[in-house]
């Protein structure tokens, strides 16, 4: 039973009044933006009403976005955050392939990542004090000592086994039933792509990608000589499958590759629905799909999403993914679950790297064995989350008016779209001069498309980088 | 002065005498096969003559192949070896590309290869108890906890900056000037040769290569859509220049992939004028060359080899390289120094793997850093000297009569002719029944030439080895 109060003659749930009380010390600043607030418990002690009513409370500015919940944390106001930036809205004449040719603009890109000067907001990559070094380099040597031959051993396809096991284990709470054996370790999550790429596809074969996409992937089809489809995506729900339909119909695709689970730029995450209708989608018309699960581990609710693979019934969809964005970068341990392709992608891993370094494969395998890892990733997806908060709200402060910011639900990348006036590659240039680096708009793009984005890595958020958000705000103002 | 003795009128040098009771000690049996001889200085004593003698005595029997220094140890008795095989005579018609589809054939050796049952005397891989196994795992562990950050980030092209600075130190020993930033880590030298190629080559272009050259290039050729053109090649001086030339001529050839020095399977090395004589000839006809050099420090000599690309004045020549045979396999740490396609190679490997591991990098910059390797060097050498002659003389006492085998100096590839009724594919499949496996000649080829031949790993030789290689003559002996 719901209890309710009198109020100007209308009954009024008392959880609505609760709520209104807190909204109110939301506004005039007694909780800011970001921060926690107090415990079912000590409110409903505080406000003298039931736990009940509280939690009901707290569903209600959920709802309303004035709250929301963090796993394992509790409850937190909700940044006032820049609107969303909609879907690009793309005439169907311009869906059609392109040849890509990033160049000099990722040779810039590439230096200026290498400069260790540099402020690297540009990167996606995860925060060093987010890792867990010390557990994982005793896990490495705790390894070698106990299993000294293995380490010097080739790797040779599909790989160390005692991951491919623990992957297969972990790939049951996305929903996919694996064998170990139908798992392919790889040199991170790039080479499983890659394989499954260059598996798929003959140089001038056309493959559909989310637009925006991951620059890597463009400059990886650049380099295989394929040709890239870009189908809109949305900040909120990933790839349109109207439009992929609609190429699906116009064009010879070889392959699709999507990140269903909080893509990379935007974050976007499929709903489930959505999953099984692209697999369905791209199963009618025999074109495999490419799924990058990369950041699925990193979902901010408690329970990580399912992937596209578990819709898949024919072994048409190659799920890559790796452990660079929850682990180590460095130890560039990946691997690939390629369906009805396994033959052919172990074959190719073979002839082009033999196999990925042991010592690495061995601890990252005992660190998902001992438990290490699941608790490890609760502290990462808290810490990712808020991280996540504090830029977006950062870049609402200091960002001309008129930007707008995705609203990711997992991993570490916001999107951020400004005012149409402002030049991101200028904005880039700035930004170096100014020690920070930013990954521009068109680099996500074939077509140099989003010219007025950028993509900025919110896993480095501290105070000094919120100086930089500022710097960066400024200089964008400037071309306003 | 040479002392003389009178003998049957005619005056002999005394080394000479001194030779003939050793060459006898040696043919009645008291000196075995690949037996240590007595130092110099005891024989100076036990023969009652000058060491300047004894020295002379050893150069005159070395000259002979009677006996053979080995580096750090002394004098040994040369193993009484089949013949050597001679290079394959072909016509000038037979040399033109040809695509590669090794198919079933590699998929066949890649599933035996993984089957830890069997004796794996078919790979190429050095003997775990060669390697610096416990030295490494505690040099990966101290390197972790003084750079815990390091080993946990990307180490983007060109890779781990100790590394590479070792890396060009110790190529000075190859006639080689290479600054650090001239040299890009890979996984393994495989990624390197895969990198060149790509960098070098679209589909449908033609690879010269080696004939028989290394199994992984044809598989690698192969996934890349590229035809290999085999040049032939001789046990004792490598490629034919000759019959490059003819096929530069003849041919649009997009690049040349040679293994310079103790070449796989053939264990050939190129005198340093045929080296520089190709690296002329290949820049006059504008084709890169892909120097493979991952056996030149395993010289059995003193000293290491120079590579072609000591004579390269053009940055023509792409040198490839990595430790998996020196050191650990496992560790997967490749580099290759790209010359004038440095730009190329650091793009295609960053949209390629990003990065190779960062631990194994680490460990193996410090193991060169510190003097360690240099010192494994010796031992190894030694080592692998001692086993290639073992095994040679083993396949001389159980192979069939009319068997010839190659004779390396460097590395641990043995090449097998047997009598050209010998079916290697046929052995293949009798020696997995016997628990042995081993490389087939035709996988060797594009062309499925050297059915009569196999590649064998001498690295592996023990007493258990002994008796495989037994088993293997006598399965070859049934076919003949």
């Amino acid at each position: 039973m719901t209890e309710t109060i009198e109020n100007a003659g209308r009954r009024t749930p008392l959880y609505e009044s609760v709520a209104n009380r807190i909204s109110y010390l939301v506004e005039e600043g007694t909780f800011r933006p970001g921060e926690k607030i107090p415990s079912i418990r000590s409110l409903s002690h505080q406000f003298g009403v039931s736990i009940n009513t509280i939690k009901q409370a707290y569903a209600y500015l959920e709802d309303r976005r004035v709250v929301e919940a963090r796993p394992q944390s509790g409850y937190f106001v909700c940044a006032r955050l820049p609107e969303v930036p909609v879907a690009p809205q793309v005439s169907k004449r311009e869906i059609s392939p392109t040849e890509v040719s990033l160049g000099d603009l990722s040779q810039m890109i590439l230096r200026d990542t290498m400069n260790p000067d540099l402020l690297q907001l540009g990167i996606s990559a995860p925060a060093m004090d987010m890792l867990p070094i010390e557990k994982l380099n005793r896990m490495i040597s705790s390894e070698l000592r106990r299993k000294p031959e293995q380490s010097m051993e080739y790797a040779v396809p599909p790989g160390n086994k005692r991951l491919r096991t623990q992957v297969a284990k972990r790939m049951l709470l996305a929903g996919c039933t694996l064998r170990p054996d139908e798992i392919v370790t790889t040199t991170g999550c790039m080479e499983a792509v890659f394989l499954a790429l260059k598996v798929l596809c003959r140089p001038g074969d056309t493959v559909a990608v989310e637009s925006p996409t991951f620059f890597n992937f463009l400059q990886l089809i650049e380099s295989l000589g394929l040709k890239a489809l870009e189908i809109p995506t949305s900040p909120a729900d990933g790839i349109s499958l109207e439009a992929l339909e609609y190429a699906l119909g116009q064009n010879r695709i070889s392959a699709c590759l999507v990140v269903s689970n909080f893509s990379n730029p935007l974050g976007s995450i499929m709903p489930d629905a959505r999953k099984q209708e692209m697999v369905e989608l791209l199963e009618r018309h025999d074109v495999p799909l490419i799924e990058d699960d990369i950041h699925g581990d990193i979902a901010f609710a408690n329970e990580r999403p399912l992937v596209a693979r578990s819709y898949d019934k024919e072994g048409n969809v190659l799920l890559c993914s790796s452990f660079s964005k929850t682990v180590a970068p460095g130890y560039r341990v990946g691997w690939i679950a390629p369906g009805r392709y396994q033959k052919e992608i172990e074959a190719l891993k073979m002839a082009v790297t033999v196999a990925s370094a042991s010592p690495t494969q061995m601890a990252v395998g005992q660190f998902l064995a001992n438990g290490g890892y699941e608790r490890h990733l609760r502290k990462l997806r808290r810490e990712s989350a808020t991280r996540v908060a504090r830029m977006s709200e950062a870049i609402g402060v200091y960002f001309p008016e008129g930007t707008k910011v995705t609203r990711p639900r997992g991993g570490f990348c916001l999107w951020v779209e400004m005012p149409a006036a402002v030049d991101s590659l200028k904005l880039y240039a700035e930004a170096v001069d100014s020690g920070i680096t930013i990954a521009p708009g068109p680099i996500f793009s074939a077509t140099g498309k989003f010219s007025n984005c950028i993509r900025l890595n919110a896993a480095l958020w501290s105070e000094k980088i919120e100086h930089a958000i500022k710097t960066l705000g400024e200089l964008a103002s400037r071309q306003v």
